[in-house]
């Protein structure tokens, strides 16, 4: 695909993992050889296995004057949450110029904060959100059509000044595939609570219900593809859902606590025996998952 | 294959849904036309669609005086439980001779002893449960390949007095590629309560809780595959839900006063902010995952 010209050759991934390198691998298959993606991840050694294995182009060190940062166009801040707010402290310090910085964070209110406080009003940044994942981390698992038909969210909390960067970024969304959907910070931490982190959380508090259990050798035997995937968020990567979990602390707990009100509502209903209760009960819940289904993964 | 001269080779299928299904296509890619497969389903008009697709040979009408019933060899039950209890009082009405009965539900204990209280001591009924299926009900939705790697419990509360009997079942069991696991029928109703039925609870639930959100059309828009699949097991089956949540309901309700109180350990963490002890957390919820998924699911 031909470049259009106002779209940065000189891309900064920092962050290579699933994410990060899904995003890079996305780029790479839609514009060749016709930019550059220059890449770090956690230590040096992972930064050089991405670029042999051509998720990145060239590795870059961030602690060496920056020097990679300050000669990408667009820079994609690709870490977990505390890594990220770490990121723009190092940012706030260099001459970034009129480069796009963007984060793809899976919690918002804290980086768009952080940014507030951190930036100077002309620096270009913005807090996005794409909409996908998987239990598989680390770049060896990234894949560029992980954001196919996935919403991305950005975040209105601070937009650029200079009204090119958000058609750049809107550019960038296009081409992995995703599709836009703007709200302030606040608004998106509300809703992913519910859309994503209950299900990090309840996956992983579900397995360690189960794994005390006295008899954990005989249930795993008999588990199955039902348990595979009611658990499977458990797998997913500890330090982003750590992060998650303590950047989006009061939205997550109240999930929880309205988790527990349904739990208690359920063994109310189950108690009874009332059959048609609990047949009401499970048919809602089918209606609603199937249309989910239906309207969103059909 | 040729078939075993042992094995029988005229086989019903009561409820050809999902599981009853996946059993006759699985005996049908071995033994072909060797066997020939009788099925009823919820009505006759599903049972002539199911024998037009080739799912089974012959429909049968298990009011018009059971004749079908009575020239198999093999009656599988794979009927709701409730349905099952009712299908055993049928059979102890007439003579099934020397036919091995297995049924293939969801919960044993309480069938097991339906099956004591109604059926002769002749009669040999067994009571199984192949731990395999799909969110994805009726036989539409039928794969050859279920049960495949899968295990498949085999209550010993009660075995036939005629060992050939067990030979059946157990060859049955390896036909279609599962792995046979023996425990006593009360014993299975405590296991698969956390292995299975949690699972269908949980992700039920969890969609109830996030359906009544004010924002839940928004929420629906952006969640994606990990609620996609936490959440999956609330679009299968509601009569088999149902049923098991009534069968097995003293022990699906003992795992969700456990996960509450697991819930409440987790909501203490996240309260202290304690990164350490999140991380621990989240770590061994992995561990405990990654490792199952390595020695079951590999």
């Amino acid at each position: 695909m031909k470049k259009k010209n106002n779209f940065p050759s000189k891309i900064a991934v920092i962050g290579v993992g699933l994410i990060g390198g899904s995003i890079a691998l996305g780029l790479k298959q839609h514009f060749g050889s016709q930019i550059t993606i220059l890449g770090a991840c956690s230590t040096t050694k992972r930064s050089k296995s991405a670029q042999r294995q051509g998720v990145i182009d060239e590795t870059i060190d961030l602690y060496a004057q920056s020097q990679g940062l300050r000669s990408a166009d667009l820079i994609i801040l690709a870490t977990p949450v505390s890594k990220t707010i770490k990121l723009l402290k190092t940012i706030s310090k260099i001459n970034v110029g009129s480069s796009l910085i963007i984060d793809v964070g899976s919690t918002k209110e804290s980086v768009l904060n952080s940014a507030k406080k951190l930036l100077d009003a002309n620096v270009s940044f913005m807090g996005t959100h794409p909409m996908a994942g998987s239990e598989m981390s680390g770049f060896e698992n990234a894949n560029p059509s992980l954001f196919r038909n996935k919403s991305w969210i950005v975040c209105n909390d601070r937009l650029p000044t200079d009204k090119s960067k958000f058609t750049i970024l809107k550019e960038l969304i296009d081409i992995l595939g995703a599709k836009i959907m703007i709200m302030p910070s606040k608004k998106h931490d509300q809703l992913v609570s519910w859309a994503s982190h209950l299900n990090l959380v309840s996956s992983s508090i579900i397995i360690k219900a189960i794994g005390k259990h006295k008899d954990w050798s005989e249930i795993a035997k008999i588990a199955s593809t039902g348990f595979r995937d009611t658990t499977r968020l458990a797998s997913s990567d500890v330090g982003m859902k750590k992060d998650i979990l303590i950047s989006n602390k009061k939205n997550i707990i109240e999930t929880l606590y309205i988790l527990k009100n349904e739990i208690d509502l359920f063994i109310k209903l189950a108690n009874k025996k009332d059959s048609i209760g609990i047949t009401n009960y499970l048919s809602e819940a089918k209606f609603i998952r199937d249309e989910w289904i239906a309207n969103y993964f059909s």
